[in-house]
């Protein structure tokens, strides 16, 4: 338990939320922490709808279907993040039923950073007041990395958000499926309830939990440190733009987005790296795609 | 992978159900078992009501909630099992509606297991036909140590059960929180999704999964054999009994159910064991209690 607040306490600081008004766990990984973000919303908003991206792990249609919640499904950017336009659409559209809204940062496979500004925004715009909307951010992978990143959009309790989950086998390399789970205190009386033989109160999902989690991401935060950290994060996106370079060069389409280190490119034929020139253009936007036509069309 | 299938053959082969015919995985708990079988349940009757015991781990109440299922608790008697008079009373107010019915193979603080024949005779009794119900047995304890107590509860597939789970971290006694959850192939297609991203079809709760939970496991099986765990088994169950003596021989009541190994006194003052002598019949029942008038009342 030591080394879970430990951790907790040091996400709870990244993500700019008081000690005395957070409350969270070490999970087993990013479904875990998307179940008991989506479940708190529904609790918070017992008739609300889930809205989420096209682009989002599977997992939250799933947790829609397991929580009988009515999901909305939102049509994504070129770039995998969800399309304001559309979310302010579905938003008017439903108006008489509160939001919860699950954001990606970033998507699963294009690593697309939903815009938490412009859906705040977007929320605000449709007249949604504070009661009425809860957001959840699946930060799974790009949560430990936007951080290290200036200019990059920026998490946080101060901006009206319900919680933040990320993974712990991702980015920090724990060598088993973990997870946080960060939310706000006051959330958490709603669905907890006191249990006598275990001499403590349960508002998990698995109930018990594994005790090398908490050691493992203690471990990996401790011994890389914020510079550490910094430093892999900063390798990686250097790294990501290495290889969007170098495929583009060898004339492969390929894509990046902006503070992300997932490079898309087509799936090669075979374990010899065979790629056909096939037109890629609707899945990752023209100006990535590397087919005859759209080659001709620009350079790079 | 090769791990898991080992480990989950194990099982089915312990619970009688062919190869071709039965699909499972490793879960991260006892939880997570009951996460999913009480969902392949919903998901096979979406408008049943979940019955389970006042006596069942408190999770089961946990999930009802978080499944939006009607659930409705069944007394018990004082050896913590399902009252099945009272079981049958709960069904036949409600025949209008399939069954989804939670077994306790023990429960958590008794150690009562469910008399799955005398459930199954109730169910029948009161007109449910298989398409009607589904039974889901929390096996978390008992279920490695039933198999190897001559004249205990089998339990079997060939019986019309839906879902079996065990937990890996109490009997086996696995590092970390595991678990085992078997059910039949023919229910899961109904809820699974191809998963393009990891070439497989998603059927679970957790998403990722532990890769060391299933060496755990069959690391577990293999060491100890048929014959170490019959052999544990028997050694825990001649201590609980001896236990259970030498309280009684103190003046302290106790209880012990049949085929159990835990046995129920009341909570000590503090760490140097002291007890008061309250009568605890209520709980236990007249013949475990120790109090100055129960005592008297009979000779042990």
């Amino acid at each position: 338990m030591k080394f879970e607040v430990s951790v907790l306490d040091w996400f709870a600081k990244l993500w700019e939320i008081e000690k005395n008004e957070y409350w969270g766990y070490v999970t087993t990984g990013g479904t875990e922490g998307n179940l008991h973000g989506i479940l708190v919303g529904r609790e918070q908003l017992p008739d609300g709808i889930l809205y989420t991206s096209e682009d989002s792990h599977y997992s939250i249609f799933k947790i829609a279907r397991m929580y009988r919640m009515r999901c909305v499904k939102v049509a994504s950017l070129i770039s995998g993040e969800i399309d304001c336009a559309q979310l302010e659409t579905s938003l008017l559209a439903n108006k008489d039923k509160p939001a919860i809204i699950n954001l990606n940062i970033g998507t699963t496979l294009k690593g697309g950073i939903n815009d938490l500004d412009l859906v705040i925004k977007t929320i605000d715009k449709c007249g949604f007041t504070n009661d009425q909307f809860y957001i959840h951010c699946d930060d799974a992978l790009f949560g430990i990395m936007l951080p290290f990143m200036k200019q990059a959009l920026r998490i946080s309790f101060k901006k009206p958000i319900g919680s933040v989950t990320i993974s712990g086998h991702k980015f920090l390399g724990c060598p088993s499926p973990c997870g946080v789970l960060i939310t706000r205190l006051k959330y958490i009386n709603a669905f907890s309830r006191d249990v006598d033989y275990i001499a403590s109160r349960d508002a998990t999902i698995t109930g018990s939990r594994c005790g090398h989690a908490p050691v493992f991401l203690w471990y990996a935060l401790t011994i890389k440190g914020l510079t550490g950290l910094e430093n892999e994060v900063h390798n990686c996106i250097f790294k990501a733009r290495y290889l969007l370079n170098q495929l583009r060069g060898a004339g492969i389409g390929a894509m990046l987005n902006e503070y992300s280190n997932i490079v898309v490119f087509e799936r090669p034929l075979d374990d010899n790296f065979t790629l056909q020139s096939l037109c890629i253009a609707k899945d990752v936007g023209s100006r990535n795609c590397a087919c005859s036509i759209h080659k001709l069309s620009r350079n790079y």
